[in-house]
Formats: C-alpha cells, sequence, structure tokens
C-alpha cells in the first residue's frame, strides 16, 4: 500500500513527497471528456459508478499519492431546498438564492441528505475498487464558501451580493451557516464511514475575508465541522482557502491536520507563519502545469526545498488543473516531484 | 491649505488622519449620472473640462483631504496602438489583444503620448480650480496590470491567458513591460509637472502573482517607474495592489512612500511586516461602506487604531467605492475617520 500521503499528514518521515492534484480528474483527460460527451456534468456527480470511474481515471493513468472522489461542492444546497442547475459556459446556477433573512427563514428546518448519498456511495465504490493500493480523499466545500453561492446565485469575482448581505443581515447569516455547518459535517463523517481515509475542506473564498471578517463570520462553522470530523474518526483533515495570504493564522485556527496553500503565497513563508505542529499542502499555479515542464521545473525546486524544511508535505497545485492541461504535462511533474525529493534513508526502503 | 494627506505621506504629524476614496468621483453621486447621461465614459475621461469637473464634484460634496484626477488605467494601451472601447455590462474590451510575441514585435516603436494629454490637461485645470486648497493626486495603472488587460483583451478573474503568455513567451513579456514602463513613467512625470502634487501607481492584478513571478516578471517595471518619478520630482508615490498580502515584502522593495493596503489585509500586520519607514494607506472594505455607518463603525476604529500606531497613515477603502453607495455614508465615513482620529498637540493646532 502507498501511505506516503497519509504519512506525510502527519508529519511522518516519507520516502519522497507524496503528490496529487485538485481537479485531478477532469476534462483535460480523454477518458473523462469521452465520458461527458454522453452524461451531463450533475448525471456524473449523480451516478455512484460514473462517479467512481472518474475519481479512478488520473490514479490509472499516472503515479499519484491519493485519489479524490470526483464531485462538485455545490450540492450540499440541494441540502438545503437550493436546487442547482449547471449552464454551459457560465457555470452553475442556484436556481433561488437566499436574498432575504426570511429566505433563510423559509429553508427547511431539516437539511434533506439524499442528494448527497449518490456521492457517499461513489467514495464506497472507489474505496473498494482501490482495495487499498492508494488512499482516497473525500471532501466538502465549506460553509462561507457555500453560503457565497446560496446568497450569490453563482459565482462571481469578488461575491459582493453575499458579503453585503453577511454585514446587514448577520442573524440571517448566522441562522444560513448554522444550517450548512450541520449537514457539511454529517456529510464529511458519511464519507468517512463510507471509506475515505482524509478529507478536504474546500473554502474556495475565505480569502476574500480580512481576519476581522473571517474570525466572526466563517471560523466558528469551519471550527465546528472541522471538530466534529476528528472526534468522529482520526483521519487527516486538509483544510484549503485561495488567497488566503491575509489569513493563514485563522486558518490553523479554525482546524485541520493539513492546510492547503494557493499559489501566490510563498510556501517557505506559509510555514513558518503556520509552525512545524502542522502539515501543508500546495501549491504549483496551475497556469505552469499547462505551460509545461520547462516552465515549472525551477519552481518545483522552490516547492520542494521550502515545503520540505519542516516535516508533513504534499505537494500538490495551488489551485484546479486547467481543462486545456496536456496529460503530459500531468505526468511530467507527477514524476518530477518523485525522482526530485527522493529521501532513501528517511522512508522504508532498504539502505544500501 | 490642507496639507494633512501631504504630511501623513511623508510620515509627519498630522492634526487628524486624511481621507480620501478610490473611485471618489464616480456613479454613486447624481453630479456624475447627471453628466453621464449625456457623454460616455470615454468621452468624459478625453475632455478635460468634464473630467475636472468630475474630479472636483466629490471635493465639493465632503471634507476629503485629497483629490484625484478623474481617468482610466487603459488609456495607456492607445498609446501603444491597442484601441479600446468600453461596452456597458461588460467593461473594457482591448479591440486587438496582444496574443503573440509578433504581435508585441508589431507595436509602435515609439509610442504615441497624444492619447494621454487630455488627462495631463485636466491635471491642470483641477490644480487650478483647487488653488491650492486640497492636494491633487495623478495615477497610472502599473504594467503587470496594463499587461494582464493587453493579452487578455478585457476583465478577468484570474487573467490566465495573460499569465500564460508571461511565462511561456518571457521575451515579449519584457518586451511589452519595457514598452509600458517608458510611457507610463513619462505619463506620471506630465501629471506631476501639470501640477500633481502626488501620484498613484495602480497595479491591481499584481496580488496575483507570488513573490517569485512578481520579482521576475512585474517588479523590475514598477521599480524603474517609482525611481524615475522621484529622481522627477519630490512628490509622494503611493503603491497599490489587491490581494497583496502575499508579496507586501515585495510592492515595498519596488518602491513608493506609501503602500496601499486592499480590505482583506489587517492593516496592523501589513504595518508590522513593512517596517516604521514607509506610510501606509487604506484599508475599509467597500462593501462596508455600502453597509452604512453602523456597519463600518467598528472597523474603521480597528483601521485607525492598527494604522495610527506609528506616524504616517492615510485613510482610504481597500479597493473603489461601489456605485450603490448611498452618499450619506461617504459623508459620514469622511466626518467619522477625522472625528475619531483627532490629534490635538499633534498638528498645528493651538494648545488650550
Amino acid at each position: 500500500m502507498n501511505d506516503r500521503f497519509l504519512k506525510a499528514c502527519r508529519r511522518e518521515p516519507v520516502d519522497c513527497t507524496p503528490v496529487w492534484l485538485m481537479r485531478q480528474a477532469g476534462r483535460y483527460m480523454a477518458e473523462y471528456r469521452k465520458l461527458r460527451e454522453r452524461h451531463p456534468i450533475l448525471e456524473m456527480i449523480k451516478t455512484p459508478e460514473l462517479a467512481a470511474e472518474v475519481t479512478l481515471q488520473p490514479v490509472r493513468a499516472f503515479d499519484l499519492d491519493a485519489a479524490i472522489i470526483f464531485s462538485d461542492i455545490l450540492p450540499v444546497l440541494e441540502c438545503l431546498g437550493l436546487p442547482l442547475t449547471f449552464i454551459s459556459g457560465k457555470g452553475p446556477v442556484i436556481e433561488r438564492p437566499v436574498t432575504t433573512a426570511s429566505d433563510v427563514d423559509a429553508l427547511p428546518a431539516e437539511a434533506d441528505r439524499t442528494p448527497l448519498n449518490p456521492t457517499v456511495e461513489a467514495v464506497r465504490l472507489v474505496r473498494r475498487e482501490l482495495d487499498g493500493r492508494t488512499p482516497l480523499i473525500g471532501f466538502s466545500g465549506a460553509p462561507f464558501t457555500l453560503a457565497c453561492y446560496a446568497i450569490e446565485g453563482g459565482s462571481s469575482r469578488d461575491f459582493e451580493q453575499a458579503r453585503l448581505f453577511m454585514i446587514r443581515e448577520p442573524a440571517a447569516w448566522h441562522g444560513l451557516m448554522e444550517r450548512l455547518a450541520t449537514v457539511i459535517a454529517d456529510y464529511l463523517c458519511a464519507q468517512v464511514d463510507a471509506g475515505a481515509q482524509a478529507v478536504q475542506l474546500f473554502d474556495s473564498w475565505a480569502g476574500l475575508l480580512n481576519p476581522m471578517d473571517y474570525k466572526r463570520f466563517a471560523q466558528p462553522y469551519s471550527h465546528r465541522i472541522l471538530s466534529r470530523v476528528r472526534q468522529h474518526a482520526d483521519v487527516p483533515v486538509i483544510h484549503f482557502a485561495t488567497g488566503s495570504s491575509g489569513i493563514l493564522p485563522e486558518l490553523k485556527e479554525a482546524g485541520g491536520t493539513v492546510i492547503g496553500i494557493d499559489s501566490r503565497t510563498d510556501l517557505g513563508r506559509a510555514r513558518s507563519l503556520l509552525g512545524s505542529d502542522i502539515a501543508v499542502q500546495g501549491n504549483l499555479d496551475p497556469v505552469y502545469l499547462l505551460a509545461g515542464p520547462e516552465a515549472f521545473s525551477s519552481h518545483v525546486d522552490h516547492i520542494l526545498k521550502t515545503g520540505g524544511t519542516m516535516p508533513g508535505h504534499i505537494f500538490n497545485l495551488g489551485h484546479g488543473v486547467l481543462k486545456q492541461t496536456p496529460v503530459e504535462h500531468v505526468r511530467a511533474l507527477v514524476d518530477m516531484v518523485h525522482e526530485r525529493s527522493q529521501r532513501p534513508h528517511a522512508g522504508s526502503a532498504p539502505g544500501p
């Protein structure tokens, strides 16, 4: 069994730096595109066999140290009675966004977990298929990021409407966050019960907040979720946000075994700021992966060097793989990380 | 004459914290909307009398400590033969974006300064009109941000195309940056010669870069511009970027008398990181200004407290005023900053 990833999460010695890539299953792979021709994105997510197949595609194609379940962060909103559609070229659309305090009051008192069942089932299928060879990561969006979509009604550069709602209607905001936190914690625990050996909490837009607002409006809910998962089972938890240079200490406070660092942050500075009692994941710019090995070679060296100053580094991108990325670039990156980070005396490899 | 702003730029004692607001002239003011009904945005910028009038509107309406010339960062691109249009609801569009290295080679060897003349003339008109009562700030976009628009062809969340070009075509990138740096430095010096008493360099998207890329692809050109302006005249230079928590030391290295801090960064942390030998400007979230005095009161206190730990703080937003902002909120903010930051013994006010 390849346990490099799980060891690095626990800051234990590894034979070389483990690597997986956010959005490693996706449109850049021909196998994926072939399935997508016949199935809309929500159908792929909602059909356990399809989600499982897509999850496994990159694990078969590359020497990755972890699989991550194929899904999306938004189906959690369906549990609160907020149906969504994906419109080609526009991305996700929440059909009836939350725009007033009474919209929050009108949400069902009891969340409906059924929209998440297919993903939990897919976790079970993938885990069985992998048979312990590669660890499987489950995930969910964090409450702040999901609330942003629920209020804004879709994607946005700054989520101004959502942040305005948060400021003007703090009671309703906290009500929405409470509901999201409960269903997200349940969802992550269900994925762990189904076989996920680690989970990642994606707080994609938390970097839009300054530390004061993050602590007041987002941190308590992420903290509650991360604590509940850790109480439920002894699995590593990766806590990730983009544009998060300004709130790294607060992200750590909220919890997580590993902090995911985005591409704009220098990994060495992040490590000094976070201290040696936590692992880090990251942080190659996906644009470099798209540009190719010649372009990313020196960045890989820099990331391995700064990430490797303390135990507990998982190599990853700072954000998801871009859809135009050639598969050979992905293969070259994964192999480069392994080759250049070999520590023959640290892992279980026999001595000379 | 009100010289609080200029004193704070030089880190000299002031009677209270000076305040001005990015995009303080704009659609949130009825006087502005009335003019905009009759004139498209580019006509407003290109007609010195209109630009001057719009510049003065907020200075007449509120107790602001500085005026900033009404213009846009993009007309600089016209100097390189890249015409632009503003499409309602879509924003700026560069008609023939730079997409290949040969597009850079095909740019005119000698930049045409005439597209910038109306703004320089507007500076002259405003300076005469203000007659020393309120200092006037000139500005330009920074080369990185302008190159992003030139390549991407318009606005974008991540400017992926532009950053990919930068990585794949470094020689062409540097060629484009060279040309931009020359015309921007000339432009800022011309504004100073026309009467601008300070200038701001807006590197709106520099926060998309990690420190390594910023140093390689952007910093040398901003540094050259900021040095040339300082050699040309003894005027304060404000250096601003958004999402810049991760590159603050590099922004300081590039130059500037004042570093503009965006809303996502804690001002106190920025001050400790930057040190006491530089002034700071910022950093209320524009969404708070939109939400109103009850919402922004505690944030104003926090910003005045953390900004005031060392001499040299100019109060501002972390980004531009949002167009839906009620004018009473702007008035309340300006007055609140002045009232709550009074230092009766520090300025020129007589003792008791």
